[in-house]
């Protein structure tokens, strides 16, 4: 029953997202000890310039973080 | 003052989501005893390939959940 | 599948919250049409100081909401 | 390390989000006494018909919140 | 109706955590273009050891951020 | 920059959140392709009571999940 959420910056392709869910909870299951079929995680997609690191919108930033 | 967010699969009709606001603002209002005006929801619609169930993403699991 | 996280003041006794997950189940169950199995309901309670309506923290508030 | 999240209804322009990024960074950054490069704010979208005040989807609601 | 949430490490005086309510709902109330009535903020505040950057739990991690 | 937040029951151990910290970190760097420096994770615990699977709170359910 662990739920997962992983906010991160638009951009990763279906196959990155999908292995993302996969390890997570993988790596949930086995630190929690529980099933792995008791576990959601949901990714969540967020646009550049609606996600400010140092009060700078990311699509403004310098780096790809 | 309740704040409720229902995160769900996406693919119900407006209607659905109207009437879940609805009645979830209701039976919170009597259960935490206080006014409906005070009460917020928000319904969040995940697309399924980005919600896993023990670890495979809702576009491939078998079973509409 | 459903996830349902209901945020709120601190001060309902355990019956309380205990309805409350159990009939905002019931609702999202019909509204959503889905198992009651597959919904997860979270109660997080927040301390009055914590939370700010209109920029002045709970606790400070007139009247009870 | 501070992590910010605005939710708001849909509507805003990007100049008017961006300022918000850029100022909510600036005041929880004095008043938590960190520096601002350790401050992630993120604003995020809700469509009114999705977000309902006393029960009622905010695109039935009579007045402009 | 905005609703913002600051996760930030516990440490911080009732004094700024007060502080940091006003002054968020007044930037947020400019910025958005809404009545402050209308605005909630809540602070969560997250141990050091439940909060990791870069995989280092914070209460092990060098610098104060 | 990814934030990842982990819901789970009270109960585990100092030592396991802190390697579910690490572990969870090191895959979404990975998968994400992003440095780990910037990745958050939180773990947040939730009270058996506090959270209800199939309308039931976590402490009267009958398995251990």
């Amino acid at each position: 029953m662990p739920f997962v959420e992983i906010k991160l910056w638009k951009g990763r392709t279906d196959e990155q997202k999908k292995m993302m869910i996969q390890k997570v909870t993988q790596v949930v299951s086995e630190c929690a000890n529980c099933p792995k079929e008791h576990i959601n995680v949901v990714v969540t997609e967020v646009e550049k310039k609606h996600w400010g690191v140092g009060g700078i919108p990311g699509d403004e930033l310098k780096k790809d973080e």
